[in-house]
């Protein structure tokens, strides 16, 4: 009987150790480490974007990128992942279609409610959670998954192009995406915030990061290379997830960002050279702050 | 019963006067007259080709282009069209995705003979023709149209992206279409010659240009001035369409051609050079040749 108590009494506090384990923990570093993913998106979309990527990968700290599957520039991005099987190189689900000059639209077939007037992905957010019904979103991003797998790749994250699926509809389809294919799904709960009185649940044993920090208009006003010194400097212990995007400010770039100075090619020329910098070097090295990949956090699902 | 022989009479010589008076004279010129539509094609497959190809019609001799409405920078094309509605604008049917970096794929839905094993069109004509069915041709040369229409805009004529539709197997639905639609079809013997064995039949009472020249990669090798030059130069009397495509040697450019001296970004910025240029200007009128446009080949449909 005193075995057997004993036996009872040592699961128990086995499995709450586990469950009680942090990300941190469960990647095998001591709680209180400052980890962080340096996480380029919207590969895909522009040459600009592509080489200002690669390049950022090659000459820079960023180690981690997604790639929008049905934007045009798709098979530049699958040549370059073949040259660099070891590169951290994600899926960025997409559903919209935001910029006025360059337009791309899905990868599956009869989903009236994903496009406009015009074939294309909506321009917005809402107009997504309007139109769409669930079993069209799931259809898409079940299409944008197998294509990137055609190509003979294979993700090792998703993640959600402007944040359309971290609202109350489409979210358990993304959590239910990732859970069939065995792919860590990066949450972001500050985007979740943005619509309120949305409570996504987020089912038990979900890998979730900590925080995933990027910047807004604001920041791009006051200065890009103080924000990210600051957001370095004061990162907080835990797996952090910073997403910005690399492209060069040429005349591609600001053609498809015409007049959008918000992540426009300034803006994305300003995230390239803070993340190609000895500055960025420099802050990670003094603040003990070490870089992870999406890879890691994809082997604790294995 | 003189009367009535005389009207048959006067009947017949008109019929046959009508039947046997050239595109030239139809278009009201004299017997004789040279007459030149100076085109550009591949709009909407880069920034880079369609600002050249803007710039191009503001400051130098081009004065008809015809679009990709499959292709990543139609709306770019559709926001100048709008605003240059005098403009000599087609649509440039496209069954293909040539390029090995950028790609695009059908406007029509369920078109699987349209569509290689990535989902995107076949990169050569061929291939088109061995595994699409002239129904899914048809529907998508109609969804590219309606697309186009959808836009607010009419086409001024057709042509066919890399001569896909210039042979036996799809020819005659190309005709259909111009028909159907009431668009006058630009079409090219040249490319067909390249098809040996294809003889299409081309129904009574179509427009059909007299000659439609362009440069092909020996041009290249031997000088794109000296090419353009000799052509204008020797032109015959009738209605010509020299073709070429306008794009900026730039970036963007060079990434979308990568590999691809030929019809790539340096053959493509001496188009956009020769065109532009004095020396062109000078050429057309010494040789007293007339600039003419599809609107006025479609005025004879109408």
């Amino acid at each position: 009987m005193k075995l057997l108590v004993s036996i009872i009494v040592v699961y128990f506090i086995c499995v709450c150790s586990i469950q009680a384990q942090s990300l941190v923990q469960q990647l095998g570093y001591p709680e209180g480490t400052k980890l962080l993913i340096l996480h380029a998106d919207d590969l895909g979309i522009a040459h600009s974007e592509n080489q200002a990527t690669f390049d950022a990968f090659e000459k820079g700290m960023v180690n981690s990128a997604s790639v929008i599957v049905p934007a045009p520039w798709f098979s530049e991005f699958v040549v370059w992942a073949r040259q660099h099987p070891e590169a951290d190189l994600g899926l960025h689900l997409t559903l919209t279609a935001e910029w006025d000059l360059l337009k791309w639209g899905p990868v599956a077939e009869q989903v009236p409610g994903l496009v406009n007037d015009q074939g294309y992905f909506y321009n917005n957010v809402m107009d997504v959670i309007a139109h769409a019904s669930v079993e069209e979103v799931e259809k898409e991003i079940r299409a944008q998954i197998e294509r990137y797998l055609a190509a003979g790749l294979q993700p090792t994250h998703l993640d959600s192009h402007m944040g359309s699926l971290f609202n109350e509809k489409f979210f358990s389809v993304y959590i239910k995406m990732g859970k069939e294919y065995n792919i860590p799904v990066m949450i972001n709960f500050d985007f979740m915030r943005k619509f309120p009185g949305v409570k996504p649940t987020i089912p038990e044993n979900t890998l979730q990061v900590d925080q995933v920090p990027m910047a807004f208009p604001k920041n791009y006003q006051d200065g890009m290379k103080e924000f990210y010194s600051n957001t370095l400097r004061s990162l907080p212990a835990g797996v952090s997830v910073l997403l910005f995007h690399c492209a060069y400010d040429n005349d591609e770039m600001r053609a498809v960002a015409n007049d959008h100075p918000n992540y426009g090619a300034h803006w994305r020329q300003l995230d390239f050279n803070f993340f190609t910098s000895e500055a960025c070097r420099k802050i990670l090295k003094e603040k003990n702050i070490q870089l992870i990949t999406w890879r890691e956090i994809g082997e604790l699902l294995k």
